[in-house]
């Protein structure tokens, strides 16, 4: 029953795909319920209808398509990602798992093969978070939080709301988007690394590990606006210069604690912020990063330790508030042994590695066994124009996606 | 001819005056052209009619009062300072000046005494720059740049027009506020210190001997807007932990540098400005302020030097661009005697002392001798409602002012 991917037609979607909602400069902007993310959708649905798959969508705007070869009452092993991208993105994020996931399906469709379970390809709706955070695999898991539709409602201008129609979205009703667990045996996804280790490594597969948990702080410096001219700097309570203080040790100490641990300070705002008067109050945005509760709770140490000592040489005050937190998501160890055995039967090298960024398939972990493949980005970078995977990375994900399939076929994955 | 003046009087027009456009928590809200400071023009002209004064005002909205006691034909000397607050300011920051000038004058009238010039008393108008620093004072010593009248126009809402209307401005007609300078032999000012210099003096009064320059800088700093999830911390080029130590460095080479210099972050923006990405620009707003130009260039050079050094450690390019120069003016040495020999006279310890703020007198300075007298700031706070000088400080102000003028009636002043 082995069945085998075709780099030629993956090479033919990867183009019409990325063709839709192209950039001048290589990239494609697709942000969630845009018209490009609509067309994105309907090409999926269009190419999967072509071929013989049956289609479906939810309540959430999730978009998928059914290959059934172990009868309607069969479980299905799912397999995807997102189509969606941030504003002015790549074109490989996302795009790229769901491509392999629909190479996959039409692949073992040529070749009749038989499964104990039905193969669906998915594409989650707005990964990205343009509204919310990985809200497709979060209304597919039934982890929205409940102020999750009043808040999607509340945001959505009249132009995305008929995109979001279009793709089958109400915003009312996302609670039925919800998946029976039994119906499904697991989830794998197919996702660019967005870092450089597979990169330095000479190439190779990433089995991943965990999704890192993200902790998030609002960091506020409090001290007096005084007179830029007329106030000595030692005499000064400055919120800017406390704040400057903070960020250097932070970055200092994370480094210093573990090369794995993330911290991240990307917002800064500042009070009065009149070039002639000390910064009375400073507001950073801080997040860290870690594969373990242990290790966020190292770093949220980290975290108000730092902000203490250079709010205390500066005479200023320093708050820290959680603002977010998500934990760490195991993936589950079958799925990782499938995809480490569908690297090894593919002969590429697969490496274990934690996901520093969020995925659909953390969302999946809380219902179903998931598992999380990476391939090479070059230069680590995402986000942008000039992220990049080359067409034998790609090929990789979709081989080795196929080869996972193939071993979790003869295992028995049910949790 | 001693003449002397009152304190009840001097207690009762300041607290006439501290009524107009008063906040709730004891400061003053009379931002340049809003109805508060229009009040407070007209009460000053009104006080100043009802005195006994000739009143007028020109097309910068000055406002200005004359004691003729030399005949028309003589040159005035002129004392004064500004009506207009920052926004949410202090009761003392120019009103204490225009008030002890006043005060002089009613003093001067009553005493019937001779001089060998005119007394005038004025307010300038729009000192603290809601609209052009100094617009009054520049205006009226014909050193505005020629754009000013531009830029005023542009910046007025239809409320601010109609109040600047109402004491006598016509952005079309501004460079007729210029005043001849050969009718006036000087220009002295009483201004609170904004500083802490006097108070942990004891008291006493400021004999300034140069406002300082103040130079300004927009220093960028680019980087890569990488993942902060996937991107290790020492392979981050981060824009804004560069200009975190950027501050650092410069703030601690400031200080080291000469204590009497000034070096001030005062607004920083970052790009994107997202929680999970690592900053890829960042833009500060840096003064630096100092008594000599040559102390100015040692600053400017650390600016340089410092965020040229932050960039390198930090994978960062760096800019500095020049936005803004003014540089120091040094104080007329004659008013400077004749300030010092009035505090003797009055019997009050005076002490040389730069400005390290700018002041209407600097404006003057470009075209008559002109003087500048500090009495003490409570905890060197100003431009908020905490701002606070005693009555008897307030009173030492208005009584070396008197004892300037006796004593430059008895000198050549002309310059």
């Amino acid at each position: 029953m082995p069945f085998h991917v075709r780099p030629d037609r993956l090479a033919r979607l990867q183009a019409e795909l990325a063709a839709v909602g192209a950039t001048a400069d290589g990239g494609v902007h697709r942000p969630a319920f845009s018209d490009a993310h609509v067309a994105a959708c309907r090409w999926f649905q269009d190419t999967a209808r072509e071929a013989g798959l049956e289609t479906w969508m939810d309540t959430a705007g999730n978009q998928g398509a059914r290959l059934m070869v172990a009868g309607p009452e069969a479980p299905s092993l799912l397999l995807g990602s997102h189509l969606d991208s941030v504003p002015y993105g790549g074109a490989f994020d996302g795009a790229l798992g769901v491509l392999c996931a629909l190479e996959v399906l039409l692949a073992a469709r040529e070749a009749s093969i038989r499964l104990p379970f039905n193969l669906e390809a998915i594409s989650f709706t707005d990964e990205e978070g343009r509204y919310l955070p990985l809200l497709g695999s979060r209304a597919f898991t039934g982890t929205l939080p409940p102020e999750a539709q009043a808040q999607l409602e509340a945001s959505l201008s009249p132009a995305a709301r008929a995109a979001a129609q279009a793709l089958g979205v109400d915003p009312t009703r996302l609670d039925e988007a919800r998946r029976a667990p039994e119906s499904l045996v697991g989830y794998l996804e197919v996702h660019i690394e967005q870092g450089r280790e597979l990169e330095q490594r000479g190439g190779g597969v990433g089995i991943v590990t965990e999704v890192v948990g993200i902790w998030q702080y609002e960091v506020c410096f409090r001290g007096a606006a005084d007179h830029a001219g007329t106030t000595a700097l030692p005499a000064r309570r400055d919120a800017l210069l406390g704040a400057a203080r903070f960020m250097d040790r932070l970055a200092t100490a994370t480094v210093q604690a573990d090369p794995a641990y993330r911290s991240t300070v990307g917002t800064l705002t500042v009070e009065p912020g009149a070039l002639n008067v000390v910064p009375a109050l400073t507001t950073l945005g801080v997040e860290v990063r870690a594969g373990s509760v242990d290790g966020l709770r190292v770093l949220e140490a980290l975290v108000h330790e730092e902000a203490q000592a250079a709010a205390q040489a500066g005479g200023l005050e320093a708050t820290c508030t959680l603002t977010a937190r998500v934990d760490p998501v195991p993936l589950h160890p079958q799925m990782q042994r499938a995809l480490a055995h569908g690297a090894k039967h593919v002969g590429v090298a697969g490496y274990a590695m934690p996901s520093g960024a969020g995925h659909d398939a953390q969302a999946l972990a809380a219902i179903v066994p998931s598992g999380l493949l990476f391939v090479p980005s070059r230069g680590g970078r995402s986000h942008g124009p000039d992220e990049y995977t080359t067409p034998e990375d790609g090929l990789h994900g979709a081989r080795v996606l196929a080869a996972a399939v193939e071993s979790l076929a003869q295992a028995d994955v049910r949790p």
